[in-house]
């Protein structure tokens, strides 16, 4: 998307070879971009967060293949990458698929063809998630449009949680992708942004990508949004997520389900906009099946902001040795979503609204 | 209740008459206890947040007008005083009951007989917050005993919101003070301390008071409740508010909607604490009554606590110029609340509840 006018995309090759990224901790307050020019960078940027989200980790993790190859296209080299690039965040799924596929791309070939044919496989692979977040935007324009519609043009108010947007993918994003499809069909949208604590990726991402391509938002602490849908001021909510089970529940960034709970109670649709490849048909019951990674309690006791120095740090809010916990996901049940907006269509959260969606996936599932 | 072992009240008198507060401006990260020797320290205490809490605001405007008794009792000092206090937070309902209190108790008296009598009363509506809040802890402290013994003495996990603590009030605060029952009573209690963002009282405050006091507890962020439900973490929940409908709708601190529509979905207990006269009779269904304070949006663009260098101060975590939405209460309806514990017993939170409880005040509802 746009950053103050010019289009990016959050990884990119230059016309000279290089490729480079947006080093996502220094957002909001500043825009650095950095070239990654050999493998130990690329473990670098995924392992220390200079890139989040799954499908952008997986493509810098295909790139950072590509890149090594132009050193070294041998077996040993191809093997060894894999592992020094896995072991950085080994829980990553589409880390793990990306580099399989690189592996599978490369290995048939002779090593003096391997650098030009990943440099190929990685670009597409970037593509692929561009036009799957694309066709996510084009299903989920509709529903903002007939909001749009019903309210006779008046400004549709949209809620997010967390950061879903551009820079957790390679361009569009997967909740914001219709928000931003709905802004260039000419539709009035606004956007309230969870902070989403306890790392602030909504304050610090998605309000700075609102921000710089030009929509329409506010700000708004998590507590927020249930007033907010009490008093008829949010038509729908569109989040991400990390993983949705084969009956429709729904795991994402903590809090999620607490804005899902406000939205049934007010009669709000809540969406859930996700890539296909998201779907873990292995999965049913997502709140008992899955397990949630507990973080730091660092996370929760300190926030990271701009001093009035201008540094960048972090200041503490609770008193000294305060114990925290710190959950970093949640599962919305299925019967809390209204809908689910993939590459192929809406489905509704539920096994058969899945299944009659993706009949050629779904089948794996039954039991 | 106690700081590291000592015994505190939130105001007091000294044995040589000076006034005394802790300056809660500084917490959690330095307790600074402040002397308040004429008016206008404490018309800058009451305004400048040095302390808050409806019954401590009302204690604290009580004995500003002794102090300024002791200066000049005519009848043009009350007056005055009366109006300079009460503009100090002229939504605040308590301080402007403390004002006219003092005001019916002083003026038949002639002025050389004020400031005793001043000092007097002070030391009384102190006293009368103490003896409620000590009763809404003994009625609470039921609940959470009721709830130890079916887990078998195992620890009870209680979730709070906001600061509702001893210091919101002169001592054990409204939804602490079951809490702080509790413990002495021997009950293996836990709590989990939202943060509450914007101003952060869960993690300032409230996490204070436990850390000081010796309250097994865990802070999590204000997006964390709801899983933690999911999973049976939390027993009960116990809030304050800031006012209460004859219907037994609950206003308090924004977020606390989102907390009670989880333990509905959980069938987690949710009990609000409130001494009787933050009922307001003249109101039935708060989400459509009571106007909700919209605050500076800076409180969710900029968060406050102690920066590396020591120093207390804001940082900015959202980019440069973003808007932000800051309602400051929202309002959880009767539906969602289990019992309102007061000092008179537990009540049903219906008109029906409320009227058994209350006999001789909820007449005045009828409508």
């Amino acid at each position: 998307m746009k950053i103050d006018g010019t289009h990016y995309r959050s990884i990119w090759r230059e016309s000279d070879g290089t490729v480079k990224i947006i080093d996502q901790r220094w957002l909001p307050h500043e825009l650095r971009i950095v070239a990654l020019t050999n493998r130990r960078d690329f473990a670098s940027a995924i392992r220390d967060m200079w890139v989040r989200g799954a499908p952008l980790i997986g493509a810098t993790a295909a790139y950072g293949v590509a890149v090594q190859m132009a050193h070294d296209a041998s077996d040993a080299a191809l093997a060894e990458t894999w592992e020094v690039l896995h072991a950085t965040r080994p829980t990553a799924i589409n880390l793990r698929w990306a580099l399989d596929e690189m592996t599978r791309v490369l290995k048939p070939l002779p090593p003096s063809e391997r650098a030009a044919a990943a440099f190929r496989r990685a670009a597409e692979i970037c593509d692929e998630d561009v036009e799957i977040n694309r066709r996510i935007g084009l299903n989920g324009l509709e529903l903002i449009r007939a909001i749009s519609e019903r309210k006779g043009g008046k400004r549709v108010n949209v809620l997010t949680h967390c950061n879903a947007g551009w820079l957790a993918t390679v361009d569009w994003g997967t909740a914001t992708s219709p928000i931003y499809h709905a802004l260039e069909a000419g539709i009035d949208v606004h956007v309230f942004v969870d902070e989403t604590r306890p790392r602030n990726q909504g304050a610090q991402l998605t309000a700075w990508e609102m921000n710089h391509h030009g929509v329409s938002h506010d700000l708004i602490v998590d507590n927020a949004g249930g007033h907010l849908m009490q008093h008829g001021e949010i038509d729908l909510c569109i989040v991400g997520t990390d993983r949705t089970t084969a009956q429709g529940d729904v795991c994402n960034k903590i809090g999620t389900y607490l804005k899902a709970l406000a939205a049934k109670d007010n009669g709000v649709p809540f969406y859930v906009a996700l890539p296909s490849p998201t779907i873990d048909w292995t999965v049913r019951d997502g709140v008992k099946e899955i397990p949630i990674e507990e973080r730091d309690g660092g996370e929760v006791t300190h926030v990271q902001g701009r001093m009035p120095s201008g540094v960048v740090g972090l200041v503490q809010i609770s008193p000294d040795g305060t114990p925290a916990r710190n959950p970093a996901f949640d599962v919305t049940p299925a019967r809390l979503v209204t809908g689910l907006i993939t590459e192929r269509g809406v489905a509704e959260a539920s096994p058969e609204g899945l299944a009659r969606l993706f009949p050629d996936r779904a089948t794996v599932a039954a039991d």
